[in-house]
């Protein structure tokens, strides 16, 4: 059996990540089946409308859901997620909060919202759930 | 009602996306319910182990999913998605190709395969499927 | 624009459904983007094993999201989901508790939890969101 | 590691299910990751505005694609799935389809298209895509 991650291990793993260093995302919380990733936006995240292109949305809630399931193991996979887009993104920064909803021994359902914030105003923009599966079950 | 887009328009609106400027993403082809969205391999856009970023190829696969689905219109927004990932993708490009599976007037149901190619091996690493809105159905 | 429903003219719409009929379905709860459907369990519900069927739970999670959604307008037809299985279903009844996570005017995003009941014990047996279509938007 | 099974062996399995029973599904093929269940069409089968209920379609792509997956194996677990509704179903008979698009030693991705039969007339109505769990995998 692993033991799962606190934050410093999990921060270990994220800044071993080119991507995520890439776009700069940080994690402000990582632990017992929660992971906490936030994004810093900048123009280059952006689609032809100016909102925050998709594809930086699903980079933040497939890592955090992963790091959410991960956080019980150690370690952990994204076998597949689902994502639902809820409202265009803008704003200053992303923060995606992702938890644990059912976890077994190999695999854990987790489910991640998005949040956008723009000054004051915060507004969901994404909603999604994902299978981790644990690396380390034989 | 919008007329489809063929390969010339949606170039130009992926030109017009910031975020795959970043990553160099190509449309090797886009039109009547298809797309093909390529996409040139850095170091930039690992994981930890080495292996492609989950963020990146679910970048690739919502991109891919929306020109498939907005080339029936002019124009396509993701409503949502459902990814799977088949095995740990590495080599030297990634090639996204996605169609309708069946289209209404105001939701297309889109599927998307992405193959990694590595040398002269190709493999399949990832399986979508996503619901793509027309943004001008009233 | 249609007037959501409540929990008596929802309970006319699931008297009106066969399907529903056959399988003893009734509607605990329904109004304002919430839905409650109980099923009480017979031997002609389950599978091989013993334990209740993905169907049984698949049509429970199906039903339910869709009267969530329909409460807001009055109607709803339920475009596309998708079921986690839990555990193992076994029990009395199962109870299904929907609702909706965010809305717009077209569609709603809306999330099911399946309980299933053994005397004292309640167990999580299925997570399910799915997105439910206003057929009255125009 | 388990042999997987064929038609036979399938429809002893379906035999077993009393709730394949009650709806009266047959298999006209099963094996080597592919499955065909059929459902003729009764008036219990239907909905308030006289289509097939949603929960029927949902019952028949479940079990597709357990024994789409399952006949890998000799046995499979449906872990999770996405369902797409395409159009209203009616008709005679449903005929649903399912096949595994990639497997692993535990998991495979499976994909199942139901169709209605009405008269010469035949519809897609149904998209769907599961994991299906191998429970001999150790």
């Amino acid at each position: 059996m692993n033991a799962g991650f606190g934050l410093e291990a999990a921060r270990r793993v994220l800044a071993a990540q080119p991507f995520s260093r890439l776009l700069g995302a940080e994690l402000a919380a990582c632990g017992e089946g929660r992971a906490e990733l936030v994004l810093g936006l900048r123009e280059t995240f952006l689609q032809q409308h100016g909102f925050v292109h998709g594809g930086v949305l699903s980079y933040l809630a497939d890592n955090a859901l992963t790091f959410a399931g991960g956080s019980l193991w150690g370690d952990g996979l994204t076998a597949q997620y689902t994502l639902h887009y809820l409202r265009p993104a803008r704003g200053e920064r992303l923060v995606a909060r992702a938890e644990v909803i059912h976890a077994g021994r190999r695999r854990a359902l987790c489910r991640c919202q998005i949040v956008a914030r723009d000054g004051e105003v915060q507004t969901p923009v994404v909603f999604a759930i994902g299978t981790i599966v644990n690396p380390g079950a034989s």
